[in-house]
C-alpha cells in the first residue's frame, strides 16, 4: 500500500517549528519519503492537498474515553465530592456490564477522530473492550491498568499486560493505579513489585488538588510524589496526571527520575482543582504532555480547547502573556505526549516515522490571512479545521467522512441506549 | 416569504432554560408560529431539522471585525505595549486605505456565521465599508462610533449616528470612544454634550487592567467608571467593555446607571489582563453579555470557546465549580446581548421576534449521549456542530455552505492580499 499526500504544506517539528511545501509518501504504515522530491511509484491513493497543512496527529495522553456515558450528566461538585457521589455510582453499573465499554469508548474515537486526535492514553476498567474497540475502528490506544479497590488488582494489571501488549499492533498496555489517595500499602506494595520485576513504568492521578496533597502529608509524612517514589514504583520512568500542586520539591523529583507531567487544563479549570505552574516545569526540562482527562470532567475531547486553554491559564496564573510559547504548546500537543509513552516512532513527520497524520484547512475564515501557519493552528484553529485523519497509514477521517468500516449512527444509537439504561438503574438505587 | 423549520428540539430561554420538540414558521424576517401546530401555508422553503437544535444566535457584543489581517500577527506584549507598539501602527496603514475595511469585515463576517454568531457589536473606524459589509453579506451589525485622538471627532460620530441609523434594517449605529486613558477632556466634554443631546447610550473599553485603572486614579482621582459618569457620558445608558478591574464601588455605579458590564474572557486572558468578578456582577442584577475582542488579541472568533472560557475562568478566580450556572452562560451568549443593545426583538426564540437562529447538530459524537442538551451546549459543543445559522429569516450558511452571494474563495485571497500589503508598509516605516 503506498499512498501520496501530495501538494501540502507540513509542519517541521525539529529545533524549531517550520513549515515547508512538499509532499508524503507512506508506505504501509510508515513515511518514506518528505519533501519536494516524489519517487515514481503506482500509488494506491493520492490526495492533493491544496497546501493545506499535515502535522503530527494530536496524543491525547490522559483519558477515560468510555466515560462518555456521563457527558453533561456528572454537572457539579468538587473533585473529591463529585468523584465518590456522582461518578464512582454511575461507574459501578457500567463495570457490571462491562461489554457496554465497547460502545461507548467508540464513541470517544469518533470524537477523537473529527478533532485530530490519533491516540488516547486511556486509564479505564475492562481492557478487553477498549482494546477491541480501538483495532476495530483502527483507531491507536494505550491502556492503563488502573487498580483502584475492587476494580482490578496487581495480578489483573500484570496478566492484561501480557495479553495487551500482544494483542495488535495499534494497542499496546502500561502500568497504572487511580490515586494515592484510593490505593492504600495492601495496594501498592505488590504493585511496586509487578513494577519492579517487569521493569516497566508507571502512571497515575498525582496531586491534582490541595486538598490531596494536605491528605498525603497528614497521612504519610511526605508528599504524594515522594509518597510514590518511596514505594519504589517509578523506579523505571512514567509520570503523574495533573500534577496541579506540583512544588519546587516535587518538581526536582521529577525531573530527577525523568517522569512526564500530564497536564489537563479543561478537566482542572472546569473542577476549580488549579493551574500548575509550567513555566517552571518546562524550564527545568521536565518533559509535559496534554489530555483531555474523561468526558464526566471535560464534556469535550478537543486538542484545540485544550491548546488555547493550557496557554491563557498559564498566562493568568503568571499574570505575563505568553507564558508558554506557542511553539512549546505544539510540543506539549504533539511530540511531547509521544515522549511521554516512549513512543518515539510517533513523535513528528520525518521519514521512518509511523503515519499518525492529519490534515488542517488553512482555507476557512477563522485561518485567514496566514500570517504565522504555527501560532494559528494554537490559536486560531478548531475541530472544524480538521479535513483529514490518518492513523498507521490509513485514512480514517476525511472532509466529515468517517472511513471506520463501521456505521456510525449505529454506535451513537448504542451509546444513547447504554446511558439511558445505566441512568434508569442509578434511580433505582 | 414563508419558511419552515420542522421537526426540530427548539431551546426556550424563559425564566428557565428549556428544550422543546416542534417547528418554527418565519415569514418574511420573523417567527409568526413556534411549537407542535404548525399552520397550512404554502411554504416558500421547508427544512427538516431532523430533532437538532434550533436556538437564538450569539450575540458578539464587542469585536472589531476588521482586525482579521492581525489574527496570529500581533503576537507577544501586555496590553498596553501590544497596543501601543504592534496594533496601533499597523492600524494607522489600514485606516489610510480605509475601503480595505470591507474586505477584512467579510472576512471576519465568514468566520462568524460559520460559528452561530449572528449579531457583531463592531467597535472600528470607516463604518461606510462596515455597513457595506454587513449589507451585501445579509449580516447584522450595530457599528459603534470610535473616537480615538486623530480617528474620528464627536462631530464626525454625531453624523455617523444618522446617517449609519438610516442605513439598512441590518445596520444600526451607536456612540462610542476607545477608551478613557486615549481620549482626555478635549474628546470627552464634546462627546458629551452629543450623548446628551441625542440622548442615547455611551460604550467604551473601561477597567481593562490595573495598570489603566491605577493611572486613572492618579489622574483623575477617580476609578474609570466615576470619572466617566460625572462627564454625563453614561446618562442614558451604555456599557463597558472587558470591566476586569471593577470592585464593589464600580459595580455599584453600573447596576444604579443600568449599564451593561461586557466581558471577553479570550482577550483577558490571551493577554494576561486578569478575570473579572462576574458572579457578583450578576448577582447585584448587572446586565452581563459576552464578546470575542478583536482577531488581533483574540485569533479565533468562537462563541463556543468563549462560553466554555468564560465558566472555566470564574471557577478558577473564584476556587469553586459552577461558579456560573450553564444557563446563566447561555444567557449571556445570547438575550443578554440583545439587552446591552435594547434590542429586545432579537433576544429569544418566541413569536413576534426576529428570526435570528442556529442550528446545532445533535447527531455528532461530541454531543452524544444526550444527557442535558443546554449544559452540553455550553461545554461540548463547537463551531462544527453548527449546521445553520438564519439571520433576519435568510439561511446564510447549511451544512458547510456559505449562501450569502459571494465567492467566499475571493474574499480568502484579498484579505490576504490586503494584509500582505500592509505588512510590506510596515516593515519599511
Amino acid at each position: 500500500m503506498k499512498t501520496l499526500l501530495k501538494n501540502a504544506k507540513i509542519l517541521v517539528i525539529d529545533k524549531n517549528i517550520s513549515v515547508i511545501n512538499g509532499s508524503i509518501v507512506i508506505e504501509n504504515n510508515r513515511i518514506t519519503h518528505l519533501g519536494k522530491a516524489i519517487p515514481k511509484f503506482r500509488f494506491d491513493k493520492i490526495i492533493n492537498c491544496k497546501q493545506n497543512l499535515l502535522m503530527p496527529g494530536f496524543k491525547n495522553t490522559h483519558a477515560h474515553t468510555p466515560m462518555t456515558f456521563l457527558r453533561g450528566y456528572a454537572t457539579s461538585g468538587q473533585l473529591q465530592e463529585w468523584l465518590f457521589e456522582t461518578v464512582f455510582p454511575a461507574e459501578d453499573i457500567l463495570i457490571e456490564q462491562s461489554e457496554d465499554i465497547e460502545i461507548l469508548t467508540k464513541l470517544g474515537i469518533l470524537e477523537y477522530l473529527k478533532s485530530g486526535i490519533t491516540l488516547a492514553f486511556d486509564m479505564y476498567y475492562a481492557p478487553k473492550y477498549i482494546a477491541k474497540a480501538a483495532k476495530e475502528l483502527g483507531f491507536r490506544s494505550v491502556i492503563l491498568g488502573t487498580i483502584q479497590g475492587e476494580r482490578q488488582s496487581p495480578e489483573e494489571v500484570k496478566a492484561d499486560f501480557d495479553e495487551f501488549n500482544n494483542y495488535d499492533s495499534l494497542v499496546s498496555y502500561k502500568l497504572g493505579f487511580h490515586a494515592e489517595y484510593t490505593c492504600g500499602p495492601d495496594i501498592l506494595v505488590p504493585l511496586s513489585k509487578v513494577v519492579n520485576e517487569l521493569k516497566t513504568p508507571v502512571f497515575t492521578h498525582l496531586s491534582e488538588t490541595e486538598h490531596e496533597t494536605n491528605d498525603c502529608l497528614k497521612r504519610e509524612g511526605k508528599r504524594p510524589p515522594k509518597h510514590l517514589i518511596d514505594l519504589g514504583l517509578f523506579n523505571y520512568g512514567g509520570g503523574g496526571f495533573h500534577c496541579v500542586t506540583f512544588n519546587d520539591e516535587d518538581m526536582a523529583l521529577f525531573k530527577k527520575h525523568q517522569l512526564s507531567m500530564i497536564t489537563c487544563p479543561g478537566s482542572n479549570s472546569k473542577l476549580a482543582s488549579g493551574t500548575p505552574n509550567l513555566r517552571k516545569a518546562l524550564d527545568l526540562g521536565i518533559n509535559v504532555s496534554l489530555g483531555t482527562d474523561g468526558p464526566a470532567s471535560n464534556d469535550a475531547l478537543d486538542f484545540f480547547y485544550e491548546m488555547r486553554l493550557l496557554s491563557v491559564v498559564q498566562n493568568l496564573r503568571a499574570k505575563t502573556p505568553n507564558t508558554l510559547s506557542h511553539e512549546e504548546i505544539l510540543r506539549i500537543a504533539t511530540i511531547n505526549g509521544a515522549r511521554t509513552l516512549n513512543m518515539n516512532d510517533l513523535s513528528d513527520l520525518s521519514v521512518g516515522k509511523i503515519a499518525d497524520i492529519i490534515m488542517i484547512d488553512l482555507h476557512a475564515p477563522n485561518m485567514l490571512p496566514l500570517n504565522n501557519i504555527p501560532y494559528q493552528i494554537v490559536y486560531a484553529a478548531s475541530k472544524d479545521n480538521i479535513l483529514m485523519t490518518m492513523i498507521d497509514g490509513k485514512i480514517l477521517y476525511y472532509k466529515n467522512r468517517f472511513n471506520v468500516g463501521e456505521n456510525v449512527n449505529h454506535i451513537y444509537k448504542k451509546a444513547q441506549q447504554i446511558t439511558d439504561k445505566i441512568k434508569k438503574k442509578l434511580k433505582k438505587n
